[in-house]
């Protein structure tokens, strides 16, 4: 039908991602009907996939670079949250036009973060349409990660800080141009995954999750798959100076619970891993903080109420 | 931000596919930030994925169980081509609204070829947006075809008959409702991978690829790919009974050359496999047909002329 790019469009989209990975475990890659590849002995494998909608997932006038980081950097967040290594990527690309100088930047970012951990893109499809970026990803893991290990008496820890994504994005749509909201809008455009602690946490954490939806919404995941409940004090909760500063202290702990797209690690381990936790988040030099604890019953208390994930702050009218 | 659907929502939409295929290699499915796999020891991965955009590959008014059959056909006749084995599927599925009647036709169109073939739903991701389909599958293949295996002196054959499917699509869109118009139009959309021939030509064929941008693109993208010229002879072309009738010869082989959305594969193996061929076409049960012949050169040729595929066919003004 008529929606179609030529034929063999992805190869010459392909020819965008300057200085493409290389990994001895693709034998193929993209150019045939499918990518031909060697998974590891003895490993299993993690496949994730995400979509990004225009206006959806990200604003429609981001700079190009920053979808092609995003498009990689929520993929790479899923694998990290199971501990598993990263190693191939296959895109598809709904596109409006065959735009050269917005595939140029989108390529572009995503391949400075694709060579950081090693990405090889193998295969793709390119249509014609409204702008949406799926991203499938595979890679390895010995001791994956789950949302379900959660046990009561565990303590709850999150990585870096929460709400600063939240706050970009409040600050893009506002139209704040200061230095504190440029770095929340940073936050917001450039997510930075955290592979580097999932791995360090294979063997130490009992659960993990990446905050995409909320603090709240995704600690409730793990509480409804661990059948265990999840119980938050929000003074603990890490929040930007530039958050705090830009959006006053209700509004950050707000944000910081609810506001989604933090992409940073939500994971459990015992206490007598405390240890541990300090050294692995070292390792990947994350800050890492504890936030709460897991308790018999079920669902997210915050400072002792129950407490619900949502959207609420965006408009969208859903509770 | 506002187009997500509620969190969690692909796990409610994976509730539609019901009877799901259960495979002893997934050990982690829908549910998790990802699918955990174990690949076969001592086999190779090949990883597919294709989008399908409302009015661009399908007609948005197509019956919901016909997208969900056409989302993974069109995936499979992918993984036929390399002679891969169907194990794994991630769908990324971009819809305007929850349309509960609308997903449960789909999953049912899905599921229906799904257990022909052993696929197993692993995992996905629901966002909200112009309704768009992309499927990534994984398959194992032991001995995988490729696109530049042809040699001169090869035999090119095609599996089935070509052209039915645009036929189909001309009538669609004509509102033709005869029988051979019904016939036609169920070729279009509900395309059938040749998923048992492409595994039983593994060791037989020297190169394969399937026929979704029409036969002379398809063969051209053969000949560049093995460095050699495809020669095809017009009279030789087999062309379904509904078509002929309907569209005459002239219109037939037209469409049958350059129409597209076949999914039938085209392969090449030396003539002394003739008698292979012949047999792996009986085991699969399917029919195939010499069509012509690898030559030195490139490119492609019809009856000793050069040919170009191309969509002129479909008005949108490409060559």
């Amino acid at each position: 039908m008529t929606s179609r790019l030529e034929p063999g469009e992805f190869e010459l989209i392909a020819r965008y991602f300057h200085g493409m990975v290389r990994r001895d475990d693709v034998e193929l890659g993209v150019g045939d009907d499918g990518a031909l590849l060697t998974p590891p002995a003895d490993t299993r494998l993690v496949q994730v996939v995400d979509t990004l909608v225009a206006d959806g997932h990200f604003p429609a006038d981001a700079a190009a670079h920053a979808v092609g980081h995003r498009a990689l950097a929520v993929n790479l967040s899923d694998l990290a949250a199971m501990a598993a290594e990263p190693a191939w990527a296959l895109l598809a690309l709904t596109v409006p036009a065959r735009d050269e100088a917005w595939l140029a930047e989108f390529a572009h970012g995503f391949q400075e973060l694709a060579a950081r951990y090693g990405v090889a893109l193998v295969g793709g499809d390119t249509t014609r349409g409204p702008l949406t970026v799926t991203l499938q990803l595979s890679g390895f893991a010995e001791e994956p990660l789950r949302r379900s290990g959660a046990w009561p008496g565990d303590r709850v820890w999150v990585s870096g800080d929460l709400g600063a994504a939240a706050g970009g994005l409040r600050a893009w749509q506002a139209g704040w141009r200061d230095g504190d909201a440029h770095e929340l809008i940073r936050r917001f455009l450039y997510p930075e995954p955290r592979c580097d602690l999932g791995a360090a946490l294979a063997g130490v954490a009992s659960a993990a999750i990446d905050i995409s939806d909320g603090l709240v919404a995704d600690a409730g995941h793990v509480a409804e798959r661990s059948g265990a409940g999840l119980s938050l004090v929000s003074a603990q909760l890490p929040r930007a100076g530039a958050l705090m500063r830009r959006l006053g202290d209700e509004d950050a702990l707000e944000l910081a619970l609810r506001g989604g797209d933090d992409y940073e690690l939500l994971f459990t381990a015992p206490p007598t891993h405390d240890a541990d936790v300090e050294a692995a988040a070292s390792r990947a030099g994350v800050a890492v903080t504890a936030i709460g604890d897991v308790t018999a019953g079920s669902g997210v208390r915050v400072d002792d109420q129950p407490a619900q994930g949502g959207y609420d702050h965006f408009g969208d009218g859903r509770p």
